[in-house]
């Protein structure tokens, strides 16, 4: 029973992708974890800079490189026969090759029999490891922070990411936990929760936030949203196996629906954090809001202030928009909250 | 995208057992599905009998049989040696092997050429069909009333057995809807929800009882308990994408704490009343609790009906214990709250 764990540093790979917008997964990469990305590589083609040196794969060998990693998103979801001779020398230098491809790297017989020779690994990050547990509900040491969401893609993996960063300027022991691939890729091990079978799910979460020292914050990447018709369940399941302290309510500004699902209005904020803090007192009796983070990319500075500040006024929480303004005010009030100034200052 | 589906009639295989116990899949096939039953058959030493003719492999042919199935847990899990020369033999005589055992029967390589040489299927009732869509939360035709329980293994799959039996019995148009093994092999088709990767969850229990027609009610096998800390996602899952208009809470008499979880109390009837009714109305805000069904085993008749009595006024709705009194209680609450009544007279 473990996590999915990548071996760094890394080499990113971006095929023949000519803008970044197919890249993300690899600009994620540089601007989280930027000192564990010794290179990049492309094909012939391939336009996208990422701003690391370009490295062939014997120098990446030579630099001590552990994992290429597929850091372009392909169309279909297949592994095009284009990246085939790259992925398969890197495979036969010994070089992990890590994916979240739609069709499993292992499937193909080049890259497995490369590997396979090699000692190399093929890391799909949308399989979860086998033989997950059920959910204790036990309670375990140290604090979490989970982030949940009005709806999917509303920047929950972003909110984590950016306060784990801040938690750690803060002075916080803070750690991110990542619940889908990419955020795998960029924290270098997690478990990609929704692809996990449903009676395991809570227990996988659990697996994720394992047992720490008191004063540290596992800062949980979310999935879904509990009032998401088709996803709900994974939020349900990764509420209750991640027993958060505390959470934060990720939103988009002038998101109205469920995206997908248009008969379906969003929640209000009351309504999920009063949903979450129902379902999350199962295994953490002490859950409590700790304020939202909201993409505001739709609005002006002004506007996007003004609607933040106006939330924040009404939720009685600090609203922050993590892209524009950071994620300082969700920190003070964990510090706050947690009553770790002093903490702070003796440390 | 379909539900896993039987091809009946059946002969049941009660391997060697000598003890009822061990043959519960068998007895509940008997139980419920008498008709669909044509024999059994056991192996030299097994004494268990279920009230069906005994029937060679040829007899079940000669008799139309379509399946043959596993009535009987194995210790561990796996396919026992023993047991393989009956299987091989019905396969190659074109019968379908139905069994819920840990080992998939197809993992088996004299089944499996067996099988494929006669055209027969194995069937895993433990393996949710393939290609599962995500829940799109749209309403659906038909009424459906869904199992939820105060925890796992307190009588749902019977519940809904009894409710299926008394709602056709008083008249109306219902059919069960299996959740879990044993009651897709006493249903003849279903979906194991719970193995089901939770993305899927919602879907699954979408594609279990589909559109039908405005008078037909979906009686569906509940799974786990909302407030479980195992297995609450299962649940919510199968709530949020059955879309019930109505529910049962089923629960078992003198269990104070969750099976297993012994650090969890288990919810109140109140407390799974309205967190059931508060996470369905996403799918149906119509939803509404009909009734409570208590494994009273623990009690004397005369206690049991006290007890009955008593939480039924608590609740100001029926409470029955099916397996002593039968659900006549619940279903004519469901004709009175749906006005039932005039429908069933004029039908």
């Amino acid at each position: 029973m473990r996590t999915i764990e990548l071996k760094a540093p890394y080499i990113i790979f971006t095929g023949a992708a000519t803008e970044a917008t197919y890249a993300k997964t690899g600009l994620g990469m540089v601007e989280w974890r930027r000192n564990q990305c010794k290179g990049q590589i492309s094909l012939n083609g391939g336009t996208v800079d990422l701003g690391l040196p370009d490295m062939t794969l014997q120098q990446a060998v030579d630099e001590g490189v552990g994992s290429l990693i597929i850091g372009t998103a392909s169309v279909g979801g297949a592994i095009p026969d284009s990246w085939l001779d790259t992925l398969e020398e890197a495979a036969k230098l010994g070089i992990d090759i890590v994916g979240g491809v739609h069709t499993r790297l292992s499937d193909n017989d080049r890259l497995r029999s490369a590997a396979s020779a090699s000692g190399a690994v093929l890391v799909d990050v949308r399989v979860p490891p086998e033989n997950l547990p059920v959910g204790t509900g036990k309670k375990r040491t140290g604090k979490r922070i989970l982030m949940v969401g009005t709806d999917c893609a509303v920047g929950k993996k972003y909110t984590a990411l950016a306060l784990e960063r801040d938690m750690k300027t803060a002075g916080l022991n803070a750690d991110f936990r990542a619940s889908g691939q990419t955020g795998i890729m960029i924290a270098g091990k997690g478990i990609p929760i929704d692809a996990v079978v449903s009676d395991f799910v809570s227990g996988a979460a659990e697996l994720l936030s394992p047992d720490n020292d008191e004063d540290h914050w596992d800062v949980i990447e979310g999935q879904g949203g509990i009032f998401h018709p088709g996803y709900g369940a994974v939020s349900f399941g990764l509420l209750t196996g991640s027993q958060p302290d505390a959470f934060v309510v990720c939103h988009e500004a002038g998101r109205t629906h469920i995206e997908g699902w248009s008969e379906f209005k969003l929640p209000t904020f009351a309504e999920v954090i009063d949903r979450t803090i129902a379902i999350g007192q199962l295994t953490n009796p002490a859950i409590r809001c700790v304020g939202a983070s909201i993409n505001t990319s739709a609005l002006s500075d002004k506007e996007a202030a003004a609607y933040l500040d106006r939330q924040s006024s009404q939720l009685g929480l600090p609203c922050v928009d993590p892209v524009r303004f950071g994620a300082e005010n969700i920190v003070a009030e964990i510090i706050d909250s947690y009553d770790l100034s002093t903490h702070l200052a003796v440390g």
